[in-house]
């Protein structure tokens, strides 16, 4: 912490200041200036705030030198955290593709849409059970029956389950089922739900906040760890600024921005980032040019019938052309992306014609 | 609705979005331009999305013209709600003001800032017992304890208590206690939580979120409607933008924008919306000159020493000259501010001269 | 400056960074601390910029300590700055408004308004003769004919004259016409414009930029100031935000912190605010409240006709309304308004009836 | 155009409102709908304002359905246009790039660093001459004598120029010695200057606004290519938000909504949009990956003293790697980009080890 004294800040001022600083068993180091004084304070644990000197006299500003996180901090753990979902590594060498429809309807379109994924050779199957949605009178989701039909998949089409908890009660239910917990970006200044999920034994997916700094989505991601739960991915997904071609603006720099500072992994929504088809695809390339470690998308074969997201989903011939894509891309990032399924249309039940 | 179509949609496209929309029981009226064709849609009680058509064939852009919110519209109810908590009737002619600690710390110290708050004539007293903190490692408040000392000060200094929910575990103890339920600003969008305030029957104060436009604030108080409370109060406390003077950027100008469309009442926080004390008079006399129904501040005669917020938090002598302002000021927005105590000063064990 | 090291930074590394600043004529302070070590630097007069410093190997960061501008600070200047423009001295005790359409659109127009605009008290009239318009096909004022309108109206009416200049040609001819030149938001960081009104003998009226922060506007000023004009007025007018339920935020918060810093004047236009003439009036209510020094407001007799900006326009009367209000509202601010004019309504030819 | 009129309109008003539309010579169509009536207009040819038709009685709101631009659009010209700049087609089948130092700040450096860039294959030289600066007091440029000396660096090193002009003075200059005029962000409304521009017969770089729509940036494109000149590309720079982990927030999903409305060339700025030298490549790729036609870079071979921006301005190591990772990637976007030149290294003169 760096205390900045005003211009005007008597002697008498400045030593108060030093004063209270050792008082708080701190050690302080006044600079004086030609213009003002500053003190540096060193042996400070991270409980002191910038407020805690600002209201002191004669004080201008007081500067935080240090970042409030610390286990998700590369400082901490210098080598990257690798999480593994299914059969999804994400933060190694492999990208990560998590796909899969906004919401799941019903049984047949979450197994006709898990067939196409699991052929393009994504890792992962996405699917809202519990529905975070603007109006009350939206669809909300399945709910139970919704995870039931997400966990019948796993077994009939080897991908992995990512969705979302809304609560703690849901909560319980998705650690039942799921592969991974995903906490929307709505939610994640939501610390008991944060902190239930670091009680939980599954991974978790943390989506960046519509207006989240950095630090505030580093200091979400902490709560998760400080619970004992060290398997956490972070999640692009779009902030809200004035600009109004797309959704949302996507931050692809705080790929890169995450990296210099944490051990954690860090994917992109490129769906929920943009809002309309036609832009995931040069987005989805753009995310993993920039380094990010997976992409998580929306899919659905019948998108003008689908009970949320319709507009953002992709079609399954769409991801398809995107992981071809990764795979040419990935060699130049010095990743691997994963092949296409050997036994891609292997399920002919499931309507590897349909929607592509 | 209204759909767009492209300029080169050809009569066959639009032919194909009218029998859509008919399709879902609407009418579709097709409206000829010189550069391109537009269709009104007509019959749609809100299930529509613009995203349900814009993925149509020819379509340009499906432009919403009804507003999804219902319960809290004006259109429902032409008359001003005005909720009643404690001695306040917010939304009525007498501003309510809610003053207090950031933080319920000690028994001693809520019952020194209440007795302070009660003599300058301010109806109710806040002070947090569960703080949704950024950091885990920061004090996250006493809890149901400090649930029984607000309720211990309610009966000593005549105040009613809001105080924070931020789960539905602790909005079950905050309905026991307290008077009113508050739901924070990274909350807003906890939808569980919102539903579980709907079920409530005390009042609820709805902060808005850092990033919530106007409608997805009404949308979250429709939440709570919707499940039988209609006790709501809004409340402004700065939004997040790139401007960095103040801690927030207060939103003033959504006060007159709530009125016109809703008839829930609306205060302001200008402690939360600005960060520093030295802003909040100002802006306060501003958030009633604006035509709120009140304000919610945060009060401490020890700010140096306060467990959170003390940079934000206004001395009891501050309070004083706000009240007084308030009262002059009233008149001319055609309203009354409540007077100072008769029985001021009345507790001398708490500390009528500390800290004025 | 501060420069703070990273946590891994080698002691040769310390030592570098101490040998450069100082190569460079600037002292450093080392600071160890228990997690890394910072360096303070004095002797700076402005010219280090923390990018400089930013380079060097093992620093993680530096921190400005000294704020970039000069001439416009209270440091230099402690006393208010009161520019005198007409009637009006502005920052004075005397609150000062400007008033007028958005654009001069012909001799009958801006009289008929200006004898209204005087009868309320108004000290100055506003009037674009220059209007930079988003779009090239829309109307771009009447240039220099424009100008002698609004200076046979200042005769006739007895108003001082604001109005905007556009680049260094329109400049010239609005310093010879008008009392007080007006830099649009737009050009705030035009600074060949800034140094031209820099030079002008006449006051300045400079608009925040849409998505300047306070520092930018502040050495846009400082601009104007270091060509030697110091008569500068500071006028918010929103700001850009992802808020969508008005044109723009009014960002009156910044007023104080303006005050906070400089000495220059500060008004509020809250016809731009806000961009919706039901929000006008309480807007300029709270702009007062929160401590303005003054208002800039639009007025048209027949908006629905106006050649731009009709529907922030407020009618006559409703101006009538706002300088009341601003009477009864200035001792509580200690400060006073402009009464109504003696001669309100002197100019029968000048349709007192008309529009009111 | 679209007239919302609200719930309790009456019969009357829409009657108003449908003679006020067709009195302007347009057509009105009436839309009853079950909650309200809707109005379209046909006929407008972009004279209209939504604001126009807001303040009649009975009405909500007035929606623009068409653009206000149309040379730009993609409506008026559907093929893309491809812009000539030395050796550069942007907008072509190759990729164009533009580096060189933020500021020309003498002969030697530039051309060290045109040998440098020259050498890596870009096509393009940029360098500042005239400089936009937030403060007075700094480095402002070197104006016409930095032309000159970029000027000389075209013949020897073979690369077109491009070059920033900030008023209408620097910018007959610019004309006379650059291969291209660079608008910058602050000056995107300076309609006096784009204006000018459009009157030039060379080539336009126009950056993006900090705070600038879509449309808002396609119409200052508009204002040049309305004065004749239609080669104009389109620069992405970053925007301003509240996310503070980087200078602006690069808004790469602006390039494919440009090229969904508009046909002209759109590039991207990694090093403002950044402001650190470590996030230029993988931003850089990731814009190439979205789909932008070329980058602008700014590349120094002694950034620790720069004259402006050092920490910004990648290595001209770099830049070589960025070159050849855009060749690595250009099949993937069925594009070229330009191979290393065969002379490089060819002036020995100037540094070829230098720096790298």
């Amino acid at each position: 912490m760096l205390v900045v004294m005003r211009a005007d800040a008597t002697a008498e001022q400045i030593a108060a200041v030093c004063r209270h600083i050792e008082s708080l068993g701190l050690r302080a180091h006044a600079i004086p200036g030609a213009q003002r004084t500053a003190i540096g304070i060193t042996g400070n644990k991270g409980a002191l705030e910038p407020s805690d000197l600002e209201v002191l006299e004669g004080v201008a500003e007081a500067i935080r030198v240090s970042k409030p996180y610390k286990l998700v901090s590369l400082e901490v753990k210098p080598e990257p955290t690798v999480v593994r979902v299914g059969r999804a590594a994400i933060g190694g060498g492999e990208l990560a593709f998590i796909a899969g429809p906004c919401a799941v309807e019903n049984r047949e379109q979450l197994f006709r849409i898990a067939d196409q994924v699991a052929a393009t050779g994504a890792q992962l199957l996405r699917g809202g059970a519990f529905k975070p949605r603007t109006s009350p009178y939206a669809f909300q989701g399945l709910g139970e029956k919704g995870l039931a039909i997400l966990a019948e998949a796993r077994e009939r089409f080897g991908l992995g389950i990512v969705t979302e908890a809304i609560d703690t009660e849901s909560l319980a239910l998705v650690e039942q089922y799921a592969d991974m917990i995903q906490i929307g970006a709505r939610n994640m200044q939501n610390y008991s739900l944060l902190r239930r999920a670091g009680q939980s034994r599954k991974p978790v997916l943390l989506k960046r906040g519509m207006a989240a700094t950095l630090d505030e989505w580093l200091m979400a991601a902490e709560y998760v760890l400080s619970e004992g739960n060290y398997q956490v991915v972070l999640c692009e997904r779009g902030v809200r600024t004035f600009s109004d071609h797309s959704r949302n603006t996507l931050d692809l720099s705080v790929v890169p921005a995450v990296k210099a500072v944490s051990h954690l992994p860090v994917i992109v929504d490129p769906s929920h980032g943009t809002g309309r088809r036609d832009r995931v695809l040069p987005l989805a390339r753009a995310a993993l040019a920039v380094g990010a470690d997976g992409l998580i998308v929306e899919v659905h074969d019948q998108p003008e019938h689908a009970a949320s997201d319709g507009p953002q989903s992709i079609y399954p011939r769409q991801l398809e052309q995107l992981m071809e894509q990764a795979r040419r891309l990935a060699p130049l990032l010095e990743r691997s992306a994963p092949g296409a399924a050997a036994g891609a249309g292997a399920h002919p039940a499931y309507g590897a014609g349909e929607g592509r």
